[in-house]
């Protein structure tokens, strides 16, 4: 990447100078780096940041990122096209120089995690488990007769007390049929000794995001017991499959053919995994369209599912990466 | 507004047919209207949506989308350009139509609150009132020697008991030099018997935000009660100046002038207070520049501040409304 962009995302800029805040412009300009934020954020910034100029933009942080890049004389500027709306750009463009498109730009930075953010994210999956863990402990104790909002708020708890104030997003607690939903919302339904439960949750820790899923099947049901054990092997197979040098898109191949198999293709909706760090969502995506090569220090999940309408839904969701050219399970 | 316009934002499209998820889109076009996301969303879509067909858009929401419109043969396309990055729009460019460039779109459309709207804010405002008063019982009774990190947790359990599972936005708890930061996040720093705490928090109610500031001061201290009364004056005297008819930037000079005649100008860094709803911030802006003119059926905010760096902060917030011509505090 060129030395001379601009960035919006919060996560994308934090990624550069340690801080952050949901209303700020980063600029690196030639060896110069600048922080462009409002009033509210200058105080906590000039703590926080040490290799960035601070400034405040006042209510036109665009205005004052012009000047700037004014000043620097460059004449390229490379930019993400999904950070910009069309009506911010339209007043970056008074600028007379090119833009170049770069998209995803800061999450392809970020797609190689290091040695330190691999070790975040490890504690990240680590305090998530034991979260899980605390909360299988609890719904099997008191969990029946407890609606999924209950049991949502529940497990939200039980995520803030490992992690760290935010979680990576609202956890999914789906009940039965609910849980047929991929992205279901907890409703007034109450767990019953022979429910199915799906759990899908994340934390952050030192802004880096964990996500998991579990489903606690009724052991007594041999039809769930069924589709379970397709989706775990569908999983399994698909960590076996991955390592440095293949293709992500091979990867969703390896899960979609074992559900496949099994007559259950056009049940499994989403696709095989996502990229996770700052974002609960970055890159690389695993999926048939996907055309990134794993490679060492990627981080992503694993996440196939089955969901049968009006019935149940399953989904297993771990989170991976690769270290000396092999897989290891966080 | 035109009959034919597409929108994206979760709560504009929540506005146009009482459902939405993170990745869809609304396409009105003459009479039909359609809601577009994809296969995650299309069953709890389909559940919750009356009068708009639930399309699977794929992988692809804006290529599904071009096909709807140029089944629709219309000219003309109104998009809000805060919407669309400037990837996605040229996607959307590919369509032989003239694009009618509104900005704010939904939320100019949302500024006038109906009955049934005023009437759900009011239960929100009733509710996270509730959770302050709870709170406050809390943190006099056993909050001494507890962190900002601890304080937070407990007031988001408290407006989690009273509101619906999302809250508006993560709570602030600020003490003393904390609170002098108008968006701080929670730290460890301990309360004592004689600190300041600073509390801004807001639950949701059928999707609908509330937002609440109170500053706990140290009773005992006369400078912090100073500049208490002056924050107090400047926002009753702001709530008393809202009516129907006044510029929305004149409550804002109302709110200023108390501040600044108190020698204080300087640390009132935001504007006076801003309009909510199905967003936390949305239309109007109660500020210097802001060009709106109140109107029946307006919600915002009232909320002065004055921030004085490595001492404290001090805001005051309360929701409001123009009812029969004049302001009600909610």
């Amino acid at each position: 990447m060129s030395n001379n962009y601009i960035l919006r995302g919060e996560n994308a800029i934090y990624y550069e100078c340690g801080f952050s805040s949901d209303n700020a412009i980063f600029l690196s300009l030639n060896k110069d780096r600048y922080f462009i934020t409002d009033s509210r954020y200058t105080l906590e910034a000039s703590k926080a940041i040490k290799d960035a100029l601070i400034i405040d933009g006042g209510r036109d942080l665009v205005k004052k990122a012009r000047e700037f890049v004014r000043k620097s004389k460059i004449k390229k500027l490379t930019i993400d096209p999904f950070e910009w709306n069309i009506r911010d750009f339209e007043e970056l463009k008074k600028l007379k120089v090119s833009f170049l498109q770069k998209p995803n730009l800061s999450q392809k930075k970020r797609i190689i995690k290091s040695f330190n953010e691999i070790d975040i994210l490890k504690e990240a999956v680590k305090k998530g488990k034991l979260a899980f863990r605390r909360f299988e402990e609890f719904f099997i104790d008191e969990g029946i007769g407890k609606s999924e909002k209950f049991l949502n708020y529940s497990m939200q708890n039980f995520m803030r007390d490992f992690g760290e104030y935010e979680l990576s997003f609202e956890p999914i607690t789906a009940i039965n049929e609910n849980s047929a939903l991929p992205h279901a919302l907890p409703t007034d339904k109450k767990l019953e000794s022979n429910s199915l439960l799906l759990v899908d949750a994340g934390l952050k820790y030192k802004r880096y995001c964990s996500d998991r899923t579990e489903t606690f099947i009724n052991p007594k049901d041999s039809f769930q017991k069924k589709i379970y054990d397709i989706v775990l092997k569908a999983h399994d197979k698909a960590i076996e499959a991955i390592k440095e040098g293949v293709k992500a898109s091979d990867i969703d191949k390896v899960a979609r053919e074992v559900i496949q198999r099994a007559g259950y293709g056009k049940y499994f909706v989403h696709s095989t995994g996502h990229g996770v760090g700052l974002d609960i969502h970055e890159l690389p995506v695993i999926s048939k369209s996907s055309d990134t090569i794993l490679e060492e220090g990627m981080v992503f999940t694993v996440e196939p599912g089955i969901y049968l309408e009006n019935q149940f839904g399953v989904r297993i969701e771990d989170m991976v990466y690769i270290k000396n050219g092999k897989v290891e399970v966080m």
